[in-house]
């Protein structure tokens, strides 16, 4: 065992392969969820004028003590060009409009009583400068850096973009992705009946769920029979087309584990085959000739999806330019199995606790052989290689389904 | 203040109110990320027969201490039908496939030598009986439990869904949502150059934003005028066609704020206006003539964003019938504010310590009144009401965005 890399070398071997996705210009409304490769400054000063924060009226503090207004005027949210000249008058504004020429302090609606065009202060209400008002430029300035090329657009971030006049931005282009099903054992999901010996194609669907999951729209699923020719016609089809291949199955030592020859016979690049992590540990990966990145994931279900989101998610995310960000890391309810030559990945619940840490129950499978015992579970946890098994109370790192 | 709802008592009259969106059956591979509405059993054992992990030789262990074998036959995945009837003989069997009649045990194929028909086990290896075989059922029997409804399908689900020959599932209907933007300040995120008093509209950006990420894929984005009769007859238009109305602005008490009073000559009844917290103290919710779930945000962006993900997008999942989860909770990294009659929320960035803590850092909004502060942040913590900063430890609720 020994000789196989660790997850932490299969980790840099991995890191320092992935090319980095193009870029593309995409419609601010179809941005959402995409990996920004621009930056972002500011367009203008933030609020781009003193700012009214309440309805209520404006005032100008010069003449101090008074409380009675003359109303001189309106400025509604989206208006300009009020002007203040008397201090004795007052005008009437929305929140979200410009603060009036001439204007200090913004008194509220429920502060003030009106009377005709006279508006009284409320007893015991005192004014005072800048009350209610927003000053500009008091959340940035113009030329601010806003935004940085790596970060996923969500809510804030496209609210910043939407601010800032931004109606195209490059973004990461979104590779189409292939997922292809190796093993003659497997039968379509419809079909009825099931002949002895077979078992529903369902690694796919997984594999596709944690793809969308992350925003790879495109993913089409595609099956391939235990033959040499046709897997390689088949693949070499998809590396055409396809900038992103996962196979699941035939990547062991097995006499029908074709594929990892067929991906050397079309020029795809071995950069690992096998690793010391249980389960996955038979896991092929390589970069085709165009860049285009394959990962060949053990046959095995749970196996599958545990390579999928600990190696392959990993790697998109590095090729579509996401600044990285260190794994959540969770705290073992109850003790789980290790090996002393192996990283171990246990499927795990979550939930957070009193002290606000979060608390991860390991759910072990039965056999890496089904999903049945993984709905419900948010994920693996992570465990070093270790002669004991790993105490309760042990941190790890989560990576979620 | 006193008299305002609590932070929990809008949870309760939302949560009485909210209807259960209707189901629908979908095929399988569009049921990605949606809500189960359906029980799912087993469709039979799991393995379904006593299934082979290893590539290797199946043999007998009738012979004791044999320790040579005559090659009998192949048994592949997804192949049926070998029967070794000599414990003289092996069959040759690979990953997955079923274990042929008459064997108890696999040896791995890296444990034997071949020579021609001759398989020998190497020295040192002992075969013991059951080894490298999954029985049948040691996953699920045949009608177990496997998926309740309420649960988002996940990649786990998916594949059990598939694994099962469910090929069409019944889920949540995802409804139509309509944004509404209202303010006569708000320009076009294209409009050149802006004029004095003008913003971008951004808050429907953000909103979208967080209704797309957590699946709703049918948002269309509109805008009102400041005026009662142009927003009544828009929203009547609306309400005809969408199951979710989302309207940022036009709720408080000002001159302009027509919103609830269009919403109440349209028929939606209100179940909620006005609530004690900050930001988002404004918002208005109620329920349509249709069973229309109309939530009126403040207009001030971070309000606004806040009031969706702490009531909004619960109050979806609800409708969704999405089984109900506890929030995840943080411990505050440095003091946060908080009002004495007001529960209070806060942005903050979250990392995860070596206790395993998921650790929050306030990052104030300088103002409610723009997003320029929050990309990089995960969400806001809900602090409840007090007269002290809440101190740095604090275990609080965080609600991403």
């Amino acid at each position: 065992m020994s000789e196989l890399p660790s997850v932490t070398e299969a980790d840099e071997r991995i890191r320092a392969s992935v090319p980095l996705f193009p870029a593309e210009r995409v419609p601010l409304d179809a941005a959402s969820g995409r990996v920004l490769r621009q930056q972002v400054r500011a367009e203008r000063d933030q609020p781009p004028f003193d700012r009214v924060m309440m309805d209520g009226i404006a005032i100008s503090l010069a003449d101090a003590g008074r409380r009675e207004f003359t109303v001189n005027g309106r400025q509604m949210a989206g208006m300009a060009g009020a002007v203040l000249a008397d201090p004795a008058g007052c005008i009437e504004v929305t929140t979200g409009a410009m603060l009036p020429a001439g204007c200090n302090c913004v008194v509220p609606i429920e502060q003030v009583v009106h009377e005709g065009d006279r508006v009284t202060l409320l007893e015991g209400w005192e004014p005072t400068a800048r009350q209610f008002i927003h000053p500009r430029g008091s959340d940035c300035h113009q030329g601010d850096a806003l935004l940085a090329p790596g970060v996923r657009l969500r809510a804030p971030e496209l609210a910043v973009l939407a601010a800032n006049g931004v109606t195209e931005v490059e973004v990461a282009a979104v590779p189409k992705v292939a997922i292809i099903a190796t093993g003659d054992e497997l039968a379509e999901v419809s079909q009825q009946p099931l002949a002895d010996g077979q078992i529903r194609r369902s690694n796919d669907r997984a594999l596709a769920a944690a793809l969308r999951d992350r925003g790879f729209v495109d993913v089409q699923l595609t099956r391939v029979p235990d033959d040499l020719a046709a897997t390689t016609a088949r693949l070499g089809e998809l590396l055409a087309t396809c900038g992103v291949l996962v196979l699941s199955g035939g990547v062991s030592v097995g006499q029908r584990d074709f594929v990892p020859e067929a991906l050397r016979a079309l020029g795809v690049d071995k950069v690992l085959h096998r690793l010391a992590q249980r389960p996955g540990k038979p896991m092929w990966f390589g970069i085709g000739p165009q860049g285009q990145v394959a990962f060949a994931l053990p046959g095995n279900p749970v196996s599958a999806l545990v390579c999928a989101v600990r190696h392959l998610l990993p790697a998109l995310e590095q090729a579509m330019g996401l600044a990285p960000r260190p794994p959540e890391r969770v705290v073992l309810a109850a003790p789980a199995v290790t090996s002393p030559a192996l990283t171990c990945f246990v499927p795990v619940r979550v939930h957070h606790d009193d002290a606000g840490r979060a608390v991860a129950t390991p759910v072990p499978a039965p056999t890496s052989g089904d999903f049945s015992a993984l709905p419900g579970t948010d994920g693996v946890v992570e465990l070093a290689p270790s002669a004991e098994p790993a105490p309760a109370g042990t941190v790890a790192a989560l990576y979620r389904w």
